[in-house]
This record gives structure tokens, C-alpha cells and sequence, in this order.
């Protein structure tokens, strides 16, 4: 194993992609800190819109250990934990670089300026992976440059992309993605497939989804609610129910589910009015949005059983991320081009 | 992500777990080295029987990184490297500690003990995952205590027991694994299934397999060679075909290898006289060898297709490793219990 700047970019990359899905409208961001010649000082990623961007979270770990300074534990918003950092850092970061994988921010949001934070706490080198594009967002590495640290752009630059693609798209347009849990031999039917951890996961991700497609088919024969009733305060996403056949049981608890659109068409549309969408599919769905989908996320339980797979479709798809979760694989792909 | 003793042990033990399977008849084993509070030095493996242990490997690139002495790296044998660090190394390991995902061995045999060496180069601290049992090799903790290191056990002991368990079951009897191509749909038909990478690396496997057992059915079908042509000086492992007719086409292309037996049965009791035995599978031999099983190899492609998948049978695996190789996904199992 090579010890060396990929290494410990892949560190964040690894852990950023463990909150793809769940950023949203923000990006999956990593970040790597890194003392003198090698040691590993924090490795942490940005969660959820308003929490800590990733810089912010791992200079707060490193700072810990670092000074042992406890007070910092309990800090936890971003500005507090900004103007604490810029406050109390006596130049412990002296020695230190980061590995982000997205250019450090410029923007003074919800959180104030990460490029500004990190030119101020005497940090020497920077690693960037993929540059912001985003006009709010951008001019970090200028800030950082203009302050004297020394930026090295694009390390693992397309692994870093493939990592921002979803949030491209979704400020740009509208970001898709299709997914579905099986057991290993492929199969989709038969009970519950994933482990419940892998099913919270599911559930935060329709949380932070606007629009969830479905087939008309599956909604008749699995009957699905299609919320976010396994995270708190999870707020169910539209529905957008594929079907020639416009008639259903209104029964179907899906229907029921308040401040929820449920919209039913012949096609996908209506997507054009949503920015983060998830299709939740079975074989039929898998082939019919084939040229809508950005990216395939599969929950792979290492389990076989059931009877039915995705059949009659010929695809290559490329592995983007895989992670081990809870006894389930959660593999992040795209197709093969 | 927590930077810990866990940390550092599970990077050895993902290093290692890539040669599972070629380092028979020794162990797979890991070794990270890590410096003062943290500085990863080197994580390497051991690779193949005659190859150079973890713990060597892993100082010879620690030392590279810590003296920038070019001269080690064209040192390959594991003798010269020992004697080579122990005459050079001037206390550069002062502030150095290792962590193996097994005890160092105290045998000194094809290589000088690795308990010796770690004992002599001035290490303070070794982590420690999974006890020797192994007669002749055990007592490197007792060689390294005696000298003064302090040695800490059981870092990660489930994860490094199941790293180990493949030489445990070789050395008392035998180990069996069974190993599949498939796609992410679960189908094992329809042509070439895995990355070139993935099939050397299985031919590697049959190298150092002695017996391969195969469903007679598949050797009709298929009308396969079992070789292992695809890595240099590969030699094919015996095979059993487990069958109830017993009679084939003798120009079917495994017959003719050379130095090979060819073992026809109507059961699995002619493994008894081999160590390290892979059983090739379809559907039926996934079921009928079900109760010899010890460890399952999937090699996932991230593709769609072809049309038979295991079916008819209810199983629940559990993961022991995974690790992408060249677009595959490779993924060590056992039965969850
Ligand atoms: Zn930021
Ligand atoms: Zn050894």
C-alpha cells in the first residue's frame, strides 16, 4: 500500500460518499487533516445542510487532539465553532495540511467562509480535488493562495468529481438516481431484503429527496407508504407514480401521507419541475428510466432467497463507491460509457 | 472517522485480505508501522510462501521512508533484508510501533524470526491481533516481551481470527472455500463474467490449490481446462468431479493437463487427502456442498445480463472482506451462525 497523497485524499473521498444522498441542496465534501510528514490528525465530511462543512469538522477533531482542549467537544455550530477555532488555535495547526475534496468554500452562507477560516489558522498546504464551480461558492483556492498557503489542485481529481456529480446536476438541473436493494443472487422479492440500518438510510435519503418515482405496477402489488417515518422529522417526498392504467386503490397508504403531491403519468416528465430524485425500481423500472438516471445506488444484503431479479437488460455499470454498512453493501455506480 | 489502535489495525488487515488465498501454506497476514503519535510509515503483506513476512516487508518500506537508504529497495529475500536492517537501521525505529494481524513468529525456518528482528531494531510498542497456535511458529510474544517491548493483544481479534482462520483450518485439516463469478443481477451464465484481473487472480488461487472440486453437470456444459495458465509456472490443482454418471468425453480439456489426477465421485469424501481445496460452483453445487463450506469468494461484476442465477436456496452469509479489484468487486464470506 502506497502511503501518499491519494491515500490520504481517499480517506475523505471514503468517508464523504458514507453521506451522498443526504447532503442535499449541499455537496459531499471530505476532508482530510494531516500533521507533519503523515499523521493523521482527523478525517471528517460534511453531514446535512447547516451542519459543519467538512473542513469545519475536521479541524474541530484535529484541534482536539491536537490540544486535548475539551471545550470544543460540546461546540457544535458551524460559526461557533469558526470563531472558537480562529480565538484559541495559538498556531497549533502549524504543521498541518488538508486533503478537501472540493475547493474550500468563499461563501459566507449558512456558515462563514472555510477558505477564510483555513487562511487563518497558519495551515501551510492545501490538497484540493475537484474545483467549485459554483458561482456563490467559488474563489477559495483564490483566498487561499492570496493569504501565502500553498494549493495543489487536483488530487484524485475524477474520483473527487464523481463524488460532486449529484451536486452539479441538482444546481444545474435535476440529479436522478435509481435505487434498489437485493440479496446477493439478485433477487428483489420475497420480504424484507436490507437490514434496518440500511432501511434509516433508505428513509433519510427520501428526506431529502422533492420527488420519489415509482411504477404503477409496484404500487398496486406492494402497497407502499413511501415516507420517511424512520428518521425524525422525516418529511415524505412527492410521488410521481409511472403508469399507463391512471386508477388506483386509494387505500394504498401512499396516498395518505400529508404535504405530499401524488402525481400519476404515462412518463418521467413531470421530473422537470424537482432537483433530487429518487426512482425506487424494480427490473421494468431499471430499464425504463435507463436514460434519465445520473447514478445507481444497490443496497447488496449478502443474503439469497427469494425468485425474482432483474432479467432481460444488458448493462455495464462502473463502481463509484462501495461501502460496508450494517452487514449490507452500499454500492455507488453509474453506467459505463 | 476515529484515528485509533482499530484504525491502523484494519488498514493491515484490508492489505492483507488481497492475498488471501495465495500465501498458502502460511498465513495471510498485515503489518502497518506507524510512527510517533501516528505517522503511517508502511502497511504491506504477506504475499506468497518464500516472500518475505508482513513484518519484514512492512519495516523494509518504513525503513526506505525513514532513511531514504536506496539500497534496501532492490533487497528481496527475506534473509538479506533481516540482515540488512538489523546492521543499518541506527535506531531509526526508535519512536516506532508496529501493528500485526498476527503474532510475529518466534520460528525461524524458510526466514529468520520476525520476533527476533522486531525485537532488535529498537521498536517500543507492537499491537497485536490474533494469538499463534501453530506450534512451530508461536512464542514471538514471548521472545518480544522478554526483550523489553511492550506488546498489546487482541486489536481487532475477531477481524484478524477470521484473516487467520484459512491457515488455522489448513494446518489441523483442511480448508475449503467455494468460489463464483457473477454479475449484480446474480447470473452465472452467458459468457465471460469477470475483469482479466479477477481471472488471473483466481488462477493464482488454483496454484496454490491442491484439489478443485466441480459439479459434473458443468463439466459437460462448460468443457473447461481448471488450469492455471493464466499466471506463470502455474500448476493445476488435482480435480474431483462430483458426479453420479461417470462417464465424460475424455477430449474434454481438463482431462489433459499434465501432472494432474482427475478424481471422479458421487461425493465429497475424497477431499479428506487434500489441504486447500476450492469448490467451482453453480446453483446445485452452492447447496450440495453447503455443510464443507468454510469460506465463500464472489467475484461481483457491476454488469446485467445473462439469465440463471442461484436459485431454490435460502441462505445468509456474512462479510468477511470486500475489496474492488479492476472494476470487480471481490468479497470473502462465511455462513452467519
Ligand atoms: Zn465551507
Ligand atoms: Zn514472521
Amino acid at each position: 500500500m502506497v502511503i501518499n497523497n491519494n491515500f490520504y485524499m481517499s480517506l475523505a473521498i471514503k468517508e464523504a460518499w458514507r453521506y451522498q444522498g443526504l447532503t442535499y441542496p449541499n455537496p459531499a465534501v471530505g476532508c482530510t487533516v494531516v500533521r507533519g510528514s503523515g499523521e493523521i490528525l482527523a478525517v471528517e465530511a460534511h453531514k446535512r445542510a447547516g451542519e459543519p462543512h467538512a473542513e469545519v469538522a475536521a479541524l474541530k477533531s484535529a484541534y482536539f487532539k491536537l490540544t486535548n482542549d475539551k471545550n470544543i467537544i460540546d461546540i457544535t455550530t458551524s460559526s461557533e465553532i469558526h470563531f472558537y477555532l480562529l480565538k484559541n488555535h495559538k498556531n497549533c495547526f502549524d504543521k498541518v495540511s488538508l486533503y478537501t475534496t472540493l475547493e474550500p468554500c468563499a461563501h459566507i452562507g449558512k456558515t462563514p467562509s472555510c477558505a477564510t477560516l483555513i487562511s487563518s489558522l497558519g495551515i501551510k498546504t492545501i490538497f484540493v480535488g475537484s474545483n467549485d464551480t459554483n458561482e456563490e461558492a467559488s474563489g477559495g483556492n483564490g483566498i487561499l493562495k492570496k493569504s501565502g498557503l500553498h494549493v495543489e489542485n487536483n488530487i484524485l481529481k475524477e474520483e473527487c468529481d464523481n463524488l460532486l456529480k449529484p451536486f452539479k446536476l441538482w444546481t444545474q438541473k435535476s440529479f436522478v438516481f435509481f435505487k434498489w436493494a437485493q440479496r446477493l443472487n439478485g433477487t428483489t422479492d420475497g420480504g424484507i431484503i436490507s437490514s434496518q440500518e440500511s432501511r434509516i438510510n433508505v428513509h433519510a435519503m427520501r428526506d431529502k429527496c422533492d420527488l420519489l418515482v415509482i411504477g404503477g405496477n409496484t404500487v398496486r402489488v406492494d402497497r407502499p407508504t413511501l415516507d420517511a417515518r424512520l428518521v425524525n422529522d422525516g418529511k415524505a417526498p412527492d410521488v410521481l407514480i409511472v403508469s399507463r392504467c391512471k386508477e388506483f386503490d386509494m387505500s394504498i397508504p401512499l396516498f395518505s401521507v400529508q404535504n405530499r403531491k401524488v402525481i400519476i403519468s404515462d412518463d418521467f416528465s413531470r421530473c422537470r419541475n424537482y432537483k433530487n430524485i429518487m426512482i425506487e425500481g424494480s427490473s421494468k423500472m431499471f430499464e425504463l428510466s435507463r436514460n434519465i438516471i445520473d447514478y445507481y445506488l444497490c443496497y447488496l444484503a449478502p443474503t439469497v432467497g427469494g425468485s425474482n431479479s432483474f432479467t432481460e437488460i444488458d448493462d455495464k455499470l462502473e463502481i463509484l463507491n462501495i461501502q460496508e454498512e450494517a452487514q449490507d453493501i452500499i454500492m455507488w455506480m453509474k453506467r459505463d460509457v
